[in-house]
């Protein structure tokens, strides 16, 4: 990048600090302290405020304080270590926890969305009217949000509802492994505005008065752009923010191929656990894998039609590549096996093993399965209905291969 | 299929008596049984003949024969199970293991090559003057055929040297699997020869003086069409032969996406096993296998333009299916696993792992980096170079992610 003389640099700010929340303001973290031409120091992050008692063999524990509780957000700034969500990692001194969410957008150039779905509706009516116009958002929130017969991208939601322009990141990537700085990559898809872009010069290319191809683009409202004042924000600078020697970050302007990857390969994971809690060989779980991504691409194609870049599900860590993960190891195929393994609804495996989390792909099948019936779509897609009927216990695993002649 | 009056069935002869030969020859034999409206009932295996002892403990020991070497070929006619490559299936009694190559395709319409790659040249030279000049074949070798700066793909070497038509079966399955009848998939390309169409009727779509189009399609000689008494040959036959209950077939006509992803996963396959066995997470080798499709689907355009269809790659068991289940279970991965975690040259693996066989992985790293040298395009395959570079030893595993920047 050239070096320009902007007098703003972009303050960045993640809402949400649960496991996967401080894992990105961590890396995110990392960039800012290391771009100061391009991006502010300090990172706030959004922390839903708790009272958190230290034990004595922490390694914070401090004799003063005993076993009293502390707010999590002064432990959190205190030792920079998340010690209930994200314990054992050390986290960049430049981030700030913040229990207050208006004042931790308040001025943020950049909004990082990272909280469980359900909650995104209640998070964008606080902070609307508390951001700035010209804020940019990227949704790391997987699922779809679905009502009656109507689909949406969550990274569409917060755009229509902040009336903003918000991408979104998807990959094969696990939490945990990316806090350890163990090597994954990730896919981060974000259809630059036209209000933003620039030419060599630095000059907008649009007319400042007129952003038709926006509203064209999927934004139903005039975008206000980013002022001149700060650098760009397009593909360079999010790639800037987000790389990490260990996590590898590819760029597409895809948001809807990246978000229904994300969301869709839940159930597909959900159907491998099964098949593979069943004894069923490797083969036999690539087959579900295989049908799992035609339905997914078939899924697009229908309801997104000329939206999708067929690569994205091919050769992007966010299609393929995250499909591969989410059905080898990740937690919506470890329950579904489990479930199997042990002869119980899946909704018992998710009440023991997940300390009162939700698993994201139980939701999603529901909802999508209930928008396909709406759509009279149901026989296109196999795999999809046949997860929603084996979770409801109306068929079981066994019956799987008929499904699929 | 609408019953016809064919003076003629298709003879089916299998090349190559193996365990995947074996296996293919099981599974084609229990069809032509089913469909004698299309297949002749007896297959022809060939098989190449040895002497096997068999020894007291088997169920086919016989006392009055005791411990004398027995023909392979007598073994498998008299038992109907080929004790020495695929132990403990038994096989469908029509299949007759035949240790005359030239008798084995006498008169058959259709040749089923499966027999490791370095034989398939002497094959075609033993039979060439000895099949029917309307023969149609279906490869089930993998691997690609290299000289210097040329590449073909092997069912076309065939087609070439035999001047026939054939196709080319690859999937995500492995051998045993399927000889043991669990469920799987396979991908079968069959781009049916102009001078075999036919219409509704019945009668050949194209004037039988002339097959350009088959010509323009790859074939360089002219096609001696397939007889008018015989049932036809297109993909609703070809999937009567191949599926069974337990192998689902799809069939498609990218004959080069088919052979390239069957050939080149080895190489990667090999990368994965080499990423696993030192210790890396799923995230890591799973973006070695999407960096790996990515070279694949840029070798095939690269080499082979206008020729592939890319939905091979996503949605074909042909393609991501087979490339997971290559990188996760399949013996090229084990061997350079192994390699690591004994710290060996994949070589010596190869030696005591293997029973004297080879891996195909090997040889065809070895001759797709020697053709991109020949090409100067090794700088856009950094996966498939890697490989050959840790094959030789000239770096080391760690060095993998440094060469994904």
């Amino acid at each position: 990048m050239t070096v320009n003389n902007f007098t703003k640099k972009h303050k960045v700010t993640v809402i949400g600090s649960g496991n996967w929340g401080t894992t990105v303001a961590k890396l995110v973290a990392e960039n800012c302290a290391e771009h100061p031409d391009t991006f502010e120091k300090d990172v706030q992050m959004w922390v839903y405020e708790e009272n958190v008692t230290l034990p004595k063999d922490s390694r914070h524990f401090d004799a003063s304080i005993g076993e009293q509780p502390q707010k999590l957000t002064h432990i959190i700034n205190t030792y920079h270590e998340n010690v209930k969500y994200l314990p054992g990692i050390p986290l960049p001194h430049n981030i700030v926890a913040n229990p207050s969410l208006v004042d931790a957008v308040k001025d943020s150039s950049i909004l990082i969305f990272n909280l469980p779905h359900e909650f995104i509706g209640n998070i964008c009516r606080q902070i609307k009217d508390h951001i700035a116009p010209y804020a940019r958002g990227i949704s790391c929130i997987k699922g779809v949000s679905v009502t009656d017969d109507k689909i949406e991208l969550i990274c569409n939601y917060i755009s229509e509802n902040l009336n903003i322009y918000c991408g979104a990141l998807s990959g094969a990537n696990i939490a945990s492994e990316i806090a350890n700085e163990e090597w994954c990559e990730t896919t981060i898809a974000y259809n630059t505005p036209v209000v933003d872009r620039r030419d060599e010069n630095g000059r907008p290319v649009a007319n400042g008065e007129s952003n038709g191809n926006d509203v064209a683009n999927g934004h139903s409202k005039q975008l206000t752009p980013l002022p001149l004042d700060y650098p760009p924000l397009d593909h360079d600078e999010w790639a800037l923010l987000f790389s990490r020697p260990y996590f590898t970050v590819s760029m597409v302007s895809d948001i809807v191929g990246v978000s229904l990857a994300g969301a869709l390969k839940n159930i597909v994971a959900i159907a491998c656990g099964y098949v593979e809690g069943h004894g069923w060989n490797m083969t036999a779980k690539t087959a579900v894998m295989r049908r799992g991504m035609q339905e997914t691409i078939r899924f697009a194609n229908e309801f997104f039609p000329g939206q999708i870049e067929p690569s994205t599900f091919w050769e992007e860590s966010a299609g393929w590549g995250d499909m591969i993960v989410s059905c080898t190891s990740a937690r919506n195929w470890r329950c579904s096996k489990l479930a199997v393994e042990r002869n119980l609804p899946i909704e018992e495996v998710e009440k023991t093993e997940l300390n009162g989390q939700k698993l994201q792909g139980i939701s999603t099948t529901r909802e999508v399965c209930s928008f396909l019936r709406a759509k009279g779509a149901e026989e296109r897609y196999p795999v999809f209905m046949a997860v929603e009927r084996i979770i409801n216990q109306e068929i079981k695993v066994e019956e799987i291969p008929k499904l699929f002649k």
